[in-house]
């Protein structure tokens, strides 16, 4: 279930407050140079500290358990662990009888019979998406010239972000928004039909993101208003080339070589400053909240380079595969 | 790669122009009542003739080919199968030079080194979801008490869908819609962390259907321009019910107990009688293709079955592997 | 859990009294040459009909249903079906209440609260073999010039093989035998550590053959008895020749692209003629039993063909796998 | 590739010379009390020490990374690393040039293009059992009830299997052994057909143990020499008890209810202090090589555990599934 892909797997674990949290990926060719050094720019694009974001700063490098000699790829299962070293335990303990609103903790102690390590979300945190950002910095290699590029286009339903982010910064509250992911230099014939369709595998990686509450491919929902007159994409030279691009990239659930375009939708973070009604499980009693501890006023400032990783590994996964039965 | 879930698996093949298309589900649990007769529903909903749809109108009934003894399932592998009966293969031979734009023609040539079968799609083709709803039938009464229902709420941007589809059909076009699709009476905890959350499940199997664009859950979309303390839902009792549902039912990728409610956006279906600019392949020309052969005006009207189907297959996949190891 | 393989994936599905049996092969390359008549050698050493099989003589011939276009495949599912012709149901209706000892009867009715087809054995009888030799033949073209011969050296524990089965009809008895297989020009690097090693695939599907009691490679269980300086196998060129080949050409797990070498144990087949006691579950008496119908005096003689089936599976997913990842 | 199971999933990474070696397990039952003492017994037992074993005596108790909340398993994945403390890197440098007979060495310097880790054998080493052990000690606790017990009964063709390890010793050679697993209480109804059979999963896991060379359920390569008179199992009671246990527990590929029982064969392990001839691949050369660094003159002595461990990974994933689907 914490696993992903067929050939080139993602293997999650961890929670927020224990030892750490990490990733095992098999199916990684042989040979891929890959240095501690090679981490840093996307797990710093990850790390809090913009306005809009906690201040939990850890450097979040991981080490590599397994799979690596002499500074490149062996084949073999590639581990990488990142040690949870900024964690406060004491400002969740309210969580096992109150669950915070919008929040995993009540289904949590629910499905797994009250077992769940429910400090700061346990295995749901969004911390694990650090995990997800350190594989995707190999997935990306795997890829060798594709270039994913992922931005928050847009946040409190305006492209002025930064303004959006202050305001509910100030209201000690939060605020979604919309990411675009545009993939350029992608091979021809990714994704298989009938059900892993590149939109069903990117779909099915991007929904295990905490926070995202949809996904569209190019004309998105905006499809459903138009013509097909309109709608369809004239193809304009052998190499498979159209001249618009409502498909997004994507014919019959397989790359036609042109930009992948997608949208995702992050819905304000959960936790906020502001008083909340919730249900006290032990007592019975609705009472009111207030999250301490830290915050993000808009998550979805960090959720660009967390859906770059997820692009990569889901395209990773798709290339080998692609690679393996019909090249 | 056409395979779907975990434990209650299902694999489809076929081709629209071939023998004939069908599906084995295998982790079907053994005792469900199963008589051919129980397919009629929703195969006749998903079967064209209304307007808007094409004249091809096969009964499309199932063959049960294993898995079947006495009237109930038996444990092992289930087989329906659906031979096609009214192909007309002529009509799609120009296929294979000229590739109709916003299909896989295109894509499929050069992804399966030409080995594909063109006609009318092969593999691609959208009477594939024939057996996927066929499936679906099964995945439902695994589920027992919960309630699938899908519609379509919106064509060509309007709630007036008639009005909306009469209008492509006269401009000889075709026109998108927008699906509604609700679960009630659904337990909870289905769902895994970290990559299995319901979301991911179920858009992995909706964009497996031909011609979806987008999907959203609960407040989608919107809530990239809502604040925390708006979106939040307030727990109200014991059982997990929730003053609002802007989370649509999943928390942390887990459903909650209340209403399962996702929209997905279906673009305006590729085939249309209006005359369109494509590549021939063989000469390097761009030439005006008239797709002859039968269309789907407004092919949202045939997806709610499907979207039933495709939810009831994820739903019943997460069921499984929910009660093997958390009951 | 009626599917084998990562990439190229066989499912299989059917009964042997119900409508048919067969399989659906997922992930095999397109532009594979593929007509009806490629099947009829194996098919035809898998029949029945030599001194000690059963007079049931079914063609075999399997159906193509999907995956096919002007004679090779596509890269789509390619689903074979044999439809059974020769069924005779009242031979088998004590087997409701009395289980046949040495069968899976008894098992089949606890597992499946009684719903399971008990006729003939259902989804458990070893006709089922059939659709294997069916997906082998597929197999083998896959692996190209990869040869895989399979034979029957001992029954009853002689190396007289047509004397021991005569005296086994004598006796309206049964008996057992060992069948080697040989795989010659196999490519080096087929199989995966940790848990893909060429022995546990071959192992895996090999054990799925009813009837089989064990397996060893190269020196199998001779090599318990050995010292390691004449166990191992000294390495006398550059290609990895080895001068010996107790390994039986696998080395942790890898092909090392000597002969790679088998055996396997096949027991005496459960159904015999003569009286045997077993429970009557329905009175919970013990009572004398005569299996009627077909039965074969020594299964093994058919289970070479099968056996090269099972293995040319194993060998083509391994091959495909290999293919992604370090090619 | 370096994941076993369909539900209990184990997934092992690691190598003899890296950082440490350890496996996540996913699928795992929240609530199950785990401490670290609980390793103890069966990593003692695995642990060198004892005549022909090595002296590398490292502690081996594994750190559990993720999944363990207040002394109890979350449902989460559950994550056990060894740190390699005693790690001699001096030693295998001249594996590179030289590989050792019977050894992977080779093979894997082939399949990953000169990228592997050959330190000690790398990913491909014995110690990664270490790892399978820790993870044998949750699956046992999955089982419950269920007792499985394996011991060594034969060393170098003999009972008296200190006199043959001595004279190995003595030697400076190594010999092989024949391990006899017995499960009892084992649940009825475990395992699946077509593919699944508990032969199947049994096996496959087995053969990933290094070494192994083959395998025998119930009456095993006896069979082969017997009447299906004389193997044939009576049934004597309503629980499915039978007078004698030919099949070992198992029918078509399900328990049941017997006692499980099956013998696997060791080879003498490959490194032996004795000079060996083997080629230099960088010079092309046939030369002596004599294996310096620490040797187990009888392997098997270390296998019983490791067996037990594979068997409990084996059916602990088998029972979940069988839970899922059929109860």
């Amino acid at each position: 279930m914490n696993r992903f892909g067929r050939l080139f797997t993602v293997t999650i674990f961890g929670e927020s407050h224990g030892p750490g949290i990490g990733v095992v990926l098999d199916g990684c060719p042989p040979g891929i140079s890959l240095q501690p050094v090679d981490f840093e720019p996307d797990m710093n694009r990850r790390r809090s500290g913009a306005p809009g974001t906690t201040p939990r700063t850890e450097p979040d490098l991981p080490e590599i358990l397994s799979g690596i000699f002499e500074g490149k790829t062996t084949g073999a299962p590639l581990t990488l662990f990142i040690r949870n070293t900024n964690v406060r335990s004491g400002d969740y303990s309210k969580l096992k009888d109150i669950p915070r609103p919008g929040h995993a903790d009540f289904v949590a102690m629910q499905k797994y019979g009250g077992f769940n390590d429910y400090r700061g979300g346990g295995h749901f945190s969004g911390r694990l998406t650090a995990a997800l950002v350190s594989a995707g910095v190999v997935a990306k290699k795997i890829l060798g010239d594709t270039e994913i590029r992922a931005k928050l286009v847009e946040a409190g339903g305006s492209s002025d972000i930064e303004k959006a982010v202050d305001e509910a910064v100030k209201a000690k509250d939060s605020v979604g928004g919309i990411i675009e992911c545009r993939v350029n230099q992608i091979p021809q014939g990714l994704g298989e039909p009938f059900f892993d369709a590149v939109e069903s595998a990117i779909s099915h990686i991007v929904f295990a993101i905490p926070a995202i509450k949809g996904i569209e491919f190019g004309s998105g929902f905006k499809a459903a208003a138009m013509r097909g007159s309109e709608h369809n994409d004239p193809i304009i030279d052998e190499s498979g080339r159209t001249a618009s691009n409502h498909a997004g990239g994507i014919n019959g659930g397989i790359t036609n070589g042109n930009e992948l375009v997608f949208r995702i939708a992050v819905k304000p973070s959960s936790s906020i400053g502001k008083p909340q009604q919730t249900l006290n499980v032990a007592t019975g009693d609705v009472e009111e909240l207030v999250v301490e501890g830290r915050h993000d006023a808009c998550i979805a400032l960090r959720v660009p380079v967390v859906t770059e990783a997820a692009t990569a590994i889901a395209l990773a996964d798709l290339f080998q595969v692609n690679k393996s039965i019909y090249q």
